[in-house]
């Protein structure tokens, strides 16, 4: 255990000193689930650090943002092949603080030269993505870090400006609820009319009236109703919906 | 005339030169207005260059982001004191072009050597605005540049990924259209239902029932209606209506 965790700090070390990457721009993600009917964002902590930070990382300067993300998100998450949607940049002068970046680093026991690239000012890319939280099974990668979901008004102390990415990103993430929903594999293929009203009430953090919502939900059309399947019981099974093909 | 193009461009020589940027990063801004009841986008152009380009800039390393959207903007167009937004920021490898960027000084006599800064990948944030073309009265800054405004469908060549930098910025525009308009200074502050469905169906390239868009506008709970001044005439004149505060 010990092994692994300084030979993972020889990695990244290594990864920082030798990669080419793009100066001063990061990215960073807001990954959002529902648990206990609560929108939730995923937040990891490096041991001995007392702030709590969005998974991000850099960009090669061989690959697109998009890429990068994708990458950057797997390689902090195991998270893969989801529906990650970029939705702000972030690029105050001082939105980085370079205290903090050399305590993230020493936490690692990690140390760089004050005129590292490291210690320069960032612009973060922040993407986005509503997931199923229990397909993560392993997360995260590295050993003396740990992830854990939190409540939005909830949050732990957040490093540099994380706190107004993870709002900005539920902004989006509740702008754009339709289109996030269908791609979140948050419902089965199949679904009722209250399953989907339970998702779209986490995400909102609101309830609403039951005719109400399957009647807007319905004039939006991107459902589709399937046939009931007569059983031979009495026919009160509810209607089943999937959703068209929205993305 | 000559003198002052010379002095033009070598005052953007010595900016280049000495002013301190962010490497890697750039803004772009597409302006979009309202004329002939069609959306159209301001593009500039360098004489004796053949590619058009969105306004666009480079971000200083003592700037906010959107502070230098809001600079970059004034100095390419006079603009000033407009809604202007973040809408996506575009990171493909290879979005800019070594020949062309060349080319775009070589057409201010300007030349830097290979190694240059402004030679190397560039990320972009795009920014968006809705004006009203008329309130344009001056621009752009520089002598041999030109400023026109294109139809999204009829647009002359432009330079590296702008085509798809114009289409997500008007894509954000009409998805966004209501905060838009209201910001714009598209209409007088008391306008009637016509007026504001001309400008919708211009920006939104689509025509509607006088009926339906009435009912969904004032559903939506954004308008508020001004009482009708008894004139002594017959009560013929439309009600009015202005913007609650959207932004």
């Amino acid at each position: 255990m010990i092994n692994d965790e300084i030979s993972d700090n020889m990695r990244l070390h290594g990864v920082l000193t030798k990669e080419k990457y793009v100066k001063h721009l990061s990215v960073d993600c807001t990954i959002f689930s529902v648990q206990d009917a609560r929108l939730k964002v995923l937040l990891l902590n490096w041991q001995d650090v007392e702030y709590w930070s969005l998974p991000g990382g850099f960009v090669k300067e061989d690959e697109d943002l998009d890429e990068a993300a994708r990458r950057i998100l797997y390689e902090r998450t195991y998270l893969d092949n989801i529906f990650l949607e970029q939705f702000h940049t972030f690029g105050k002068v001082d939105r980085t603080s370079l205290k903090l970046s050399k305590d993230f680093l020493k936490a690692r026991n990690l140390t760089f030269p004050d005129d590292h690239w490291l210690f320069e000012r960032f612009i973060s890319a922040g993407y986005c993505s509503l997931v199923d939280y229990t397909q993560i099974s392993v997360f995260p990668r590295y050993n003396n870090e740990s992830g854990k979901w939190f409540d939005l008004d909830k949050l732990p102390k957040l490093a540099f400006d994380h706190k107004e990415i993870v709002k900005k990103g539920s902004e989006y993430i509740r702008k754009n609820i339709d289109t996030q929903i269908a791609a979140s594999n948050l419902l089965p293929e199949k679904f009722t009319m209250n399953e989907l009203q339970s998702v779209y009430e986490a995400v909102l953090g609101e309830n609403f009236r039951r005719n109400n919502f399957q009647r807007k939900i319905l004039a939006m059309n991107f459902l589709e109703r399937l046939e009931k399947l007569y059983d031979g019981s009495a026919n009160k099974a509810p209607y089943l919906y999937r959703f068209r093909d929205v993305r």
